[in-house]
């Protein structure tokens, strides 16, 4: 059989090294493509002048474009055969990229652990982004449940890696060159800069999207992510077609923009959870608590730590009497991202 | 509070001036979405080498790209409490818009008029779009019904702007260097230059386009355009999403194609008012009337005043028999464009 | 009437050359587009880096963009009033296409047939789409029936042109420069080449993808395709919108990226029929049958012959009891791809 059945949980072993198909040349089309798709305004992706005020050669491609890029990459190798995505941890931005930039990706097993039940284990990836000239761009850690071939197949020594909760503010990589010093807050779009925002300040973002299908599944598309539930309303037995997560990240962390402005580049990402499924139809709005404020090794420049989450119903409940996500709740991500001190 | 209330009618003042957010770098990504998400085929806006023998450098961004992204960096500080968008005057494209140019906006308010009723007014601003280099490249009057805050705000002095019924053809700003001498009418698509309209005529554009959720909400996010009502299906009683009248002006143009091929680019907005709401299942027509001709400074290169309808229904009527528009008439547009003589 | 009635199976007549409108620039964008709207991965048409490897100056544009680009430029003029797209032949694609070329296309008539019933007739043309330097690109022959605007015109001579019924190896172009002698399988996704595959060998692709009326319809007019039963959806009496069969090509060609992963790069189309309509809410799926295999002149690039059919159903069936197409069948098409030896 040529066409790819996808790994299963015993062709993992620690210490793999596996190299993702395709490599990826992003351009303005994507970027064009990325602000249609999400209502993205964050300044320092949307205008080269902007940019280059900020020390930067020009605008760079928006941080989660990179993301979705890097990751749709590991999709056949990773996660086809994936009952859950459960988890990212240690996820770091490492050097923008620009239009023309080409970029591939790969992957390290650095953990794996087989399920009780035996029919199924979790897997553990350290994957990197790569660019043109070698560089890495991006790297972050993520798990998932992956179903097994055979059941009878031995369980792998258990290997837990050991993953921060939380990016050190010291490993935090801001952008060679880029200063806030000549920062126009006015068209910016808000006058709010990291003074003016309180650990534990909850910050509704307003606005809502109605999802259509054709929407999640252009994004989807654009990223080369090959999981069959985004496309083919014929794989789940209800007959929907399960949004991509990355959709529901982006759709948010567009949405923050509406009181986090000024939060422009994300520089990485500490942990996050899909919390329940998205599917078209949802009306998707954003809230985010201002987790963590610290400043960088350069003068002006502050990193925010925020939780972003995405809901499919309205206000900030997060979680239920029991602890558990509340049912609305789509998204719960933790990241840090540069602000003007 | 961190969010974006928007502006009401008492937080306008006469000669008060707003910079706009978020400066917008324009790619062929630009380009191209907006080909996918109208018809257009205008051949200066569609190709290189047409538009270098029309004395071009290369094919400029079609002209309602420009004004819908110098327009949708106002909505939210002019009409995100609007309750109406009332109408349009003295709008002229001054200078062509390519590829890789950063465009900006800013607004100064000329006019405002407090309704009888006490709760609204009307606010009159004056935009204008801006290049990296500084130069105007659009400027136009638009008009917006504002929500007051508080009732009991005193109202302001009532100062209504002198505006022009028409752009005066000597006000018509020909972009330099453009000639039609080399004009191929055959790649152009169409033998009809402006001698061969009549003023009065009347053109059906055939075609008819049924409206998709998905795309006008690709479109108006395109436009960094954030009014609620194009994206939130929760936010009106009747669960529908309302679609951004510049989509409807945008599919309307493209459609006039079919009749209109050599009005190439748009230098004028005389008026236009949307003149009922347009949803998606609709399926959009146009018809143009012709209302008047002239020639510009330039030799051979002329000028058409067209009126340009959009409808949800068929035929070309515009108005019941007591004067109003019909329920049909979406869009009722008045312009300038250039065509060879 | 100014606007296109379309040309009538009496306004055609044999050696009449049709130079078609609206020259079309395409860039990154229109990559970004394909990409968002076809599950596309093909290295070489994603990676510019990949590309080089292969001796080409950068990535080219996809093939079928050009194929689309090509033949939407031919509807207003060949198939506005075309009652059935009858078939292709001879197509070949002559040289790569990049971001920043210009496309035009012309078509010769070759041949003509009226139909017994005396009411329509079969038009034959060769089609050939030329870049900005006057070099073809791609070369193909299209039949079509069209109606006849008088029934009582005369029927003119019957021209039936003598067509391949498979593009020759030796005609096959290779594009200068081509070279797979440091092609990299784990980046291309597979590691199959040339002598991998048997004739005869069928291949599923696994992956189906459920089509919505946005994406078909932003495709269509993406390539300046203006059929009216495309966008129109009260333009048939049950209401559907009939999709472009050339979306029903790209789609089946990126999903068997599964399975053919080094299938690169088009090279001709021998043949293809739409073999039944296709409309939303399909969910659209592709088999290849592997019909021929042959060396070029370039050592180490191959050629593979295939039959890729599209499928609203699952399966491989072609044909019912009784020879015709099965109903579930909506393309079945013969081309020959690049690969590795």
């Amino acid at each position: 059989m040529k066409t790819n059945p996808g790994r299963f949980f015993e062709d993992y072993s620690v210490g793999q090294v596996i190299r993702h198909a395709v490599p990826r040349t992003l351009s303005g089309g994507e970027r064009a493509l990325y602000h249609a798709l999400y209502p993205a305004r964050g300044a320092v992706y949307s205008s080269d002048e902007f940019a280059r005020v900020c020390g930067l050669p020009q605008s760079p491609l928006d941080d989660l474009i990179v993301f979705h890029t890097v990751f749709g990459k590991t999709v056949p190798d990773i996660s086809l055969n994936a009952v859950a995505n459960l988890g990212y941890a240690e996820g770091r931005f490492l050097a923008p990229v620009y239009p023309g930039d080409t970029l591939q990706s790969q992957s390290e097993v650095i953990g794996l652990k087989q399920n009780s039940n035996g029919k199924s284990g979790v897997v553990y990836v350290r994957t990197t982004g790569v660019n043109q000239r070698g560089e890495a761009v991006l790297e972050y850690v993520r798990w998932v449940m992956v179903r097994k071939r055979d059941m009878s197949a031995p369980a792998p020594e258990t290997v837990l890696p050991d993953l921060a909760k939380v990016v050190a503010p010291a490993d935090l990589v801001v952008p060679g060159g880029l200063t806030f010093d000549g920062y126009d807050f006015e068209l910016a779009g808000e006058p709010y800069r990291l003074g003016d925002y309180a650990v534990g300040e909850v910050i509704e973002h307003v606005d809502g999207v109605t999802v259509e299908e054709a929407e999640h599944m252009l994004a989807t598309r654009l990223w080369q992510n090959t999981a069959k539930v985004h496309f083919d309303a014929t794989n789940r037995a209800d007959g929907r077609r399960l949004i991509y997560g990355g959709h529901v990240i982006s759709l948010a962390r567009a949405l923050s923009f509406n009181g986090l402005a000024n939060a422009q580049m994300i520089v990485a990402i500490n942990g996050g959870a899909h919390a329940n499924p998205c599917f078209a139809g949802m009306t998707v709005r954003a809230w985010s608590e201002v987790l963590d404020k610290v400043e960088t090794g350069v003068p002006g420049v502050g990193a925010i730590r925020l939780r972003l989450v995405a809901t499919s119903g309205t206000g900030t409940a997060l979680r239920d009497a029991d602890g558990k996500y509340a049912p609305e709740v789509l998204l719960d991500l933790d990241y840090w991202a540069l602000m003007p001190v």
